[in-house]
């Protein structure tokens, strides 16, 4: 996967960019790592020893729940304390790209000139060791470039959504009244994941009601077995703000809980070990499918019934290692 | 990845069930791929002569129109011409098993006792090599057993559901008046991917209105350019079957279509790739992920920051190919 491009790239300007948090750096550290680019496995290892003091926290929930909203006034309240933030927006499962997005984007206008917030949209489908990895390397470059918060709002609830979440210290899970409110989170799985939950639209009907089927639920689950981080239920009107002081709070709270417990230091070597793992297969996977007569003969001797298709994919591991690639 | 356990299962034995289209038989070697049990590649290398001749036909739409009403409706039509059906219920996404197929399946007990129906639910996340290998090798086990139709219905409309609904031949997309209609076909990418469109619930409100939108979308894009196929929007009733002929005979004139020209040994060779790569792939991550002494120096080392992610995952591939694998 080599890349004659990478020529033009001045990796150490760039690396030196990131740290000293210029907005322009960050935003092409990540544009490289959203490219699969050859160029952004070197940059990244420049900013090895500033990584792994950010919170990182995901923000889910399903469409019409005020995501974008939440964001922003969490960014809001989160810049009034003084700290420094990093926003990734992740659409990991939609086919199309941007569109909703840029909507979004400009309600965070209020921010897009305060050097204290980094911006970032990603529509990373098709990246190189898939969404979960581009994610955890462009949470690392917001980290190099001095960010205290991460936040990483997913667009949806599916399953690529769940995932992308999770990949956060702390996972923020955002519902509504009236949006099917608790059957649905369990449905789409929502209800493992949050370890903070927010009712947001707080002044509609029904939001009592949202926030006391939650709590049931939490209490239902195995999530309030003894020992475990029990996650709170907080109702919000983002729109206002009303409620956000709270809502980081309990961030914070969780962030602590993770300190104390050992239980940081594990989700960051789970997310790590995810991410080497992932891009070890993405590298695979890229040298089998690049090389294109001998998967064509595979897939032939498939086809015209003389291998069945796990002998032929047996084999094409076989060869795989028999092959020595060139310098990467 | 050697599984002492595929003694007790005896092959050629599995393999002479399956052929003779025993329901056991079938249900048995769809559960081995299901597992990822070892035992799983040598049934379906005992079956490739068999595999090629059935139309697979995915099927698909959003929660609440009728999916498994409409597959049940289809069964019946397939039936009544004579031809052996195969149903895979697949729900890709979800992160938990069962619940709400089982409900479904109650509704398939009309075809119970027919021995020209196989069923079969498939809850196959996390199998090796994804739910789309899982799902085309349940298809080689049902037409080695003697379908002629095989279809794929999948539960809900996430990115995963379009991928596996996009394995078939033929991909039927259901919709139904009121459920956001035709934007919301558009977001899901359904659009893109029907073969034949069916507005099912015709009897409601606005089912007019849905396949007129359709139809203009469908008009709009760039699927009405000339020499393509031209899907079919057709009014159905699932409930009473209304409809349901001219729907079955759409997915028979596609399947025409698609051998005249040539597009079937196409879509079928697409397949068989995705699939040899899965599997390649999958066996390559399982080595990965075992071989836990290995993994565990290479997150440290990213974790002590003596390394970063990406040079950590390229050693992991170096040392994969200097390993050698025992007999498998």
């Amino acid at each position: 996967m080599s890349c004659s491009a990478s020529r033009v790239i001045d990796v150490p300007a760039l690396v030196e960019q990131i740290r000293a948090g210029r907005p322009r750096g960050v935003a092409r550290g990540i544009s490289l790592i959203e490219q699969g680019h050859h160029a952004a496995r070197d940059v990244l290892a420049g900013l090895t020893e500033r990584n792994g003091h950010a919170h990182v926290v995901g923000l889910t929930g399903p469409p019409g729940v005020g995501k974008s909203t939440t964001t922003n006034a969490i960014v809001r309240e989160l810049r009034s304390r003084g700290r420094v933030v990093g926003v990734l927006a992740v659409d990991p499962s939609s086919p199309f790209s941007g569109g909703a997005l840029l909507g979004d984007r400009i309600r965070m206008e209020e921010h897009a000139t305060d050097a204290g917030v980094f911006l970032r949209s990603m529509a990373s489908r098709g990246h190189l060791g898939g969404v979960a990895a581009a994610t955890t390397q462009a949470v690392r470059v917001m980290e190099a470039a001095g960010c205290d918060v991460v936040l990483i709002e997913t667009v949806g609830v599916g399953q690529s959504e769940v995932e992308v979440a999770a990949l956060a210290d702390t996972t923020v899970v955002l519902l509504a009244p009236g949006l099917g409110d608790g059957i649905q989170a369990a449905k789409a799985g929502i209800l493992e994941i949050g370890d903070v939950f927010v009712v947001n639209k707080a002044d509609r009907d029904g939001a009592d009601n949202t926030v006391r089927d939650l709590r049931h639920m939490i209490q239902m689950s195995d999530r309030s077995e003894p020992g475990l981080w029990r996650p709170p239920v907080l109702k919000a009107t983002a729109l206002s703000s009303d409620g956000l002081e709270a809502v980081v709070d309990a961030v914070a709270d969780h962030r602590i809980w993770l300190e104390r417990t050992g239980a940081l230091a594990e989700r960051r070597r789970d997310r790590t070990r995810a991410e080497v793992l992932a891009l070890a297969l993405a590298a695979m996977a890229d040298e089998l499918e690049h090389d294109h007569a001998r998967l064509d003969a595979a897939v032939s001797s498939v086809v015209e019934g003389s291998a069945d298709a796990s002998s032929a994919a047996a084999d094409l591991v076989e060869r795989f290692r028999r092959a020595r690639e060139g310098s990467p």
